[in-house]
């Protein structure tokens, strides 16, 4: 079983934030989510915190240490609490210091991005990235609870929404039926350049409560990410490649993106492979990687280097169909070469 | 239960290194091991190794971080292994890098120091000091064997084999019985600052035997050490605090044997606390801190600090009489100042 306890709704956050006692609980905030929302602004000032600066760069081992010492001058206890308020560089940072502070302090992760809220929050992966690889360093240790409030979505640049629909697509394709349906049939009813309309807050909550789902079932079913629950990794493996290549000019959606893309050329399901380009079209998300990540052999190293690799073999997630997401290993270096041209070619 | 399998004698280091795999297998040895003992050395020449200067002051954020580096650029696995080599500075550390490195791979411990063998390489408790405190910083991560060779203890320094049975007095003190009357009949049949002999070797083996029985059942009962586990923290509570003022001065073993006078008399049990001085003395472990480490107040703060400590309570581990030791939480600060007079006095 998961320990997590999962809550979606506008509110939320507020409410998480006027329920936790004054002593003993710690803030850790990305610094745009705490400038954009006054109520994590006033949490941030209000009790022991901790700044997170915005961005991928960030996520470092430096950055943990700097985190753990102020734990440690918050004089956080054992039965302290650490909440992460941020994307999933924010809560990978925060579990990743709560799951060390005195050998493990308990922690709640509300993300404000929407890729953090359909995955990187919930789950207990932590990590920071060390050594040029990312999430090379890391723990298992999973949120008492995940509070996903839509409404701090609204404040997103749009390219962050885009860039997390791909691991809402990720995550549809997956769970398969009504969910991959769903998001086929999504009519966002925004340009996402626009202004909110609570409509669309509601609409990004359902979204955010379905893959929710999909990943706890996931997760409880495979915590320690050796069984099933790799399947989560589809799209992952060729975007953590694009992502260390083109680093900082991709965000992490955008490679799983072209990732997606990329899997399914390897599925070779040429009617998923178009679907999937379509559907990251309308959503404005890029097809092929910048130049700096268009080096085939460059990619291949940084594939090789990926944890999801085990035993010198190439273990890939293959989507033979939306449902039928499936584990392979042993995959030849010939295969992963073909499924790259997928976003290279032309 | 346990995951760790233990096993004590003569020669099994050497069987263990030459039973392992040629690839997969990242050593961590103790500077000081791996030029007293030429089989460590050649381990540490064969294979992708790293080597952990010796001495408290090196268990550090810095060297966590260049020793993951190491795991990482040897292209270890989630499937590999990292065997440590050492004392409890190594084996800490290199079971904390395993906890992390790739969120996690198995590890074997390979004690070569008193305190090694018989407390730290076993029941999983990694760490690192940070922020001027102990062990401040770590995780949960069970060895999968604990390689215990006896023969190994033949090259230390004298000062370091005394300060290690000060470890083997606590645990004998916390199982009481036979373990007890064993450890205060012990006739070492040696001057430590002698060759040893295969008699020695011998009772020392027996002596790490029956205090790895005594702390893998605690372990076993409460890996998490929110229970049983934590009559192990015997000593270590007062033994931190004359630690973090008198380093390098003092070492964890000696910082260990003060602490269990000062906790004897925090339980008011004169006897015992005799029994214990004349123990201590017999084997030339210092009876009062050095003067770094003698100032109360200074002593008090660190106590605060020490993780022990939950819910700003003070709790203590208090040995009532040999068999009968008792975590007690809620205890008054006068209490603690009374219990490390009997250190501080004269």
């Amino acid at each position: 079983m998961s320990v997590t306890q999962v809550e979606v709704g506008v509110g939320r956050l507020a409410a998480l934030l006027h329920e936790l006692p004054a002593a003993g609980v710690f803030v850790v905030a990305d610094e745009r989510a705490a400038a954009a929302h006054p109520a994590i602004g006033a949490a941030v000032d209000a009790r022991t915190s901790f700044v997170v600066p915005s961005g991928e760069e960030h996520k470092t081992w430096a950055t943990a240490e700097a985190l753990l010492l102020a734990l440690d001058a918050a004089g956080i206890d054992r039965d302290g609490l650490v909440l992460g308020v941020g994307g999933g560089v924010t809560t990978d940072l925060a579990g990743f210091a709560a799951s060390l502070h005195r050998r493990g302090v308990g922690w709640i992760a509300a993300p404000t991005t929407v890729v953090g809220a359909v995955d990187a929050a919930l789950g207990g992966k932590t990590a920071v990235n060390l050594g040029g690889g990312k999430n090379t360093v890391g723990t298992f240790h999973e949120p008492l609870r995940v509070v996903a409030d839509p409404s701090t979505l609204t404040t997103l640049d749009p390219r962050h929404v885009r860039a997390g629909l791909a691991e809402v697509l990720k995550t549809a394709l997956i769970a398969g039926g009504e969910a991959w349906d769903s998001v086929l049939a999504l009519d966002l009813a925004f340009d996402l350049d626009d202004a909110w309309t609570d409509a669309t807050v509601a609409d990004f909550g359902a979204i955010i409560e379905r893959c929710l789902a999909t990943k706890l079932d996931l997760v409880t079913r495979d915590l320690h990410d050796v069984g099933p629950r790799r399947t989560l990794n589809l799209g992952h493996t060729f975007g953590h490649a694009f992502e260390a290549l083109a680093l900082p000019e991709l965000l992490h959606g955008e490679a799983v993106a072209l990732g997606l893309i990329c899997a399914a050329r390897a599925a070779n399901n040429v009617s998923l492979e178009t679907t999937i380009r379509e559907r990251l079209k309308a959503w404005q998300l890029p097809l092929s990687p910048p130049p700096p990540a268009r080096d085939v052999d460059a990619l291949l190293t940084e594939m090789l280097r990926d944890k999801k690799r085990a035993g010198g073999q190439h273990t890939l997630i293959v989507p033979h169909a939306p449902g039928d997401v499936r584990v392979e290993e042993g995959v030849k270096e010939t295969r992963i070469r073909k499924a790259l041209a997928a976003v290279l070619e032309g």
